[in-house]
């Protein structure tokens, strides 16, 4: 019982047990927020440890050994990646799930979630609308990732972003091609651009031209509108398509590093560079695909690898977020509270299913999933 | 026989054979310089494939296959790294070799270059006046070693560099603390701002404060002036180093990237960081000891090797210029072409030995090598 005479609501997070995720769905920094609107925060013991916060570090929580112990009378489990079956089987009946589930097997992940009646909510599936931008998870992980992925090219790269000018003469800065101007996109412009680089931004949406300008970079100009409805990109034509490729190829040939970022929730990502395109780049170039996740930008990319061929050099990272775990986390768990102040109201757990954002990222137990949508945005 | 009559001089450039080395010696791009100054240019086929330059992009110059012929009867024999014993062997009585030479075995290399008659110019020992600048490799090579550590770091931080505003908050700018402010921690200082962390600067030299401050960073106020004479260090007292060390503790305790920057040529680097001051650094902190070829500035440095200890990652890589090869090697054939315009009078090869910047260079056959230089400044 709180001070005021509510149940608390029970809020446990899961330690992230899949390889390579380094994220905690919750900081230090954000529970004191949580315990202001009436939530008991228990954490799972070591869940900071891959990212280097100790369990001390976790003030104003209660830290669990025992993954079932922790779950069995949550009211609300927080996660990044998908828990396992056993988690899920331990947690309590009509219990809530939040986290990605992009990565989950759905419907096997379904069948669980409907046998414990448990209503997940899908974290990537926050609508692009201005009033659940603080809750858009998928957004502030890209932009983190976006800021990296300059960083990640330019030490694989044989040359220096800036200008510089030394006592034996001056180099010249390095030509960069952003393709793909989301949140991750714009990121990396800015990147390129503090670090001096000469930057190019590409995107089928013309209207991302004034974004990649007011960052200083350069927009490829195709030639094509590939306006459509609804504010997303149409289907081209055979011959609008071969104007486009051979514009990129021109500004591909001209690139030292290439950073591409164009992924659509849910589906593979389109492929931006041909082999035949990257066979053309200079030697020595870098690509850098922040798609790889879900299969990545250039037919060259093999996710997780980094590859050299013909004299460049591919960089297909996995889960860029989380190698900027410490920062991810922080977002992440802010995206989190933001959303539970929405299903939080006057210290009940009173989730209004009419909403349209908490409609949207909510699979099972009632409804079905609500499918693939039609996101087409670049993230 | 050149257009003018003179003989040609005949220069031969090595692929360098080290592990882990990715320079040339000469670039495309200088070739057209020498052959102003009457040189004939012959370069072993295939030094420039470690970063990414094919064989037909020294146009200009003669590509030879084997090496023995290559150094056979070239007047001057240009390398990165001193060549091995058999291209020693090679190589004319009373040529003139031009490379490194701190990774030598002086006493054996010396023995060799007597043997043959073969005057070395040392690339490491051109003296820090003003007008051998444009011929000092040691900067030219440091200033890209100091630009790489900031992204190196960057990439295996857990929090990002600059100020981040995103729908779900803000993120704080990371702290970077510089050490050693010569060329390299200069450089170091400028991408850290770049990239908008927040910086600072440490030197024992306190006449190096107005230079950091220039590029944006705060000067650590240690309370000791360390100036002794020629502009070097003194040895400080037992009382004034731990005044100093406790200064420095303070501000590793807040950094969350630290760069250290301290080498001495020809010597093992001092150590700036205590296995005891690394152990008091936050949960996540980075090191990058740009020093690690000579040892390292860091206790727990491991050189070639990165370390996590006590929630601390310590990366200390070998040879970084060499990373950034495409540059590196553009600057030092730069640097090499400005030391032959030197060497080089009126299209005759005529070294005034009593020059300053030449002798100081020199090693053998007629002058011992000149042991070891009192060079105590930061690189």
């Amino acid at each position: 019982m709180s001070q005021t005479g509510h149940v608390m609501i029970r809020i446990a997070v899961l330690k992230e047990r899949e390889s390579g995720e380094r994220r905690v769905a919750m900081v230090p920094a954000v529970i004191e927020r949580l315990t202001r609107i009436e939530c008991a925060v228990t954490i799972e013991a070591g869940a900071g440890a891959a990212m280097g916060i100790a369990d001390d570090a976790f003030v104003g929580a209660t830290m669990v050994d025992d993954v079932a112990t922790l779950v069995a009378d949550a009211d609300i489990v927080l996660a990044v990646q998908p828990p396992n079956p056993e988690t899920l089987a331990a947690m309590r009946e009509g219990a809530l799930l939040v986290c990605f589930t992009q990565t989950a097997d759905m419907p096997a992940m379904s069948d669980r979630l409907a046998a414990r009646q448990i209503t997940c909510l899908a974290m990537e599936r926050v609508p692009r609308i201005s009033r659940a931008q603080a809750i858009d998870a998928l957004s502030s992980q890209a932009a983190l990732a976006g800021y990296y992925a300059p960083l990640l090219g330019a030490t694989h790269l044989g040359r220096i972003l800036p200008r510089m000018t030394t006592a034996a003469g001056s180099l010249r800065p390095a030509a960069v091609l952003v393709m793909g101007l989301g949140v991750a996109g714009l990121q990396a412009i800015a990147t390129a651009r503090r670090l001096g680089a000469v930057v190019e931004g590409y995107d089928v949406r013309p209207e991302t031209r004034d974004e990649a300008a007011s960052l200083g970079a350069r927009f490829v100009e195709t030639g094509v509108d590939a306006r459509g409805e609804g504010g997303y990109a149409r289907e081209l034509t055979p011959e609008e398509k071969q104007t486009v490729a051979a514009a990129v190829t021109r500004h591909l040939q001209a690139a030292d590093l290439v950073i591409t970022t164009a992924a659509v929730p849910g589906r593979p990502a389109p492929e931006l560079i041909s082999a035949e395109q990257a066979a053309g780049m200079k030697a020595g170039a870098v690509i850098v695909d922040l798609a790889a996740d879900s299969g990545g930008n250039c037919a060259l990319s093999q996710p997780g690898e980094t590859v050299h061929s013909g004299g460049i050099t591919v960089i297909a990272p996995l889960n860029v977020p989380s190698r900027l775990a410490e920062h991810a986390s922080e977002l992440y768990a802010r995206n989190i509270l933001n959303l539970l102040e929405l299903l939080i109201v006057d210290g009940e757990l009173a989730p209004d299913w009419n909403d349209e954002v908490l409609a949207a990222m909510r699979l099972g137990p009632v409804d079905e999933p609500a499918g693939q949508r039609d996101n087409t945005a670049i993230a």
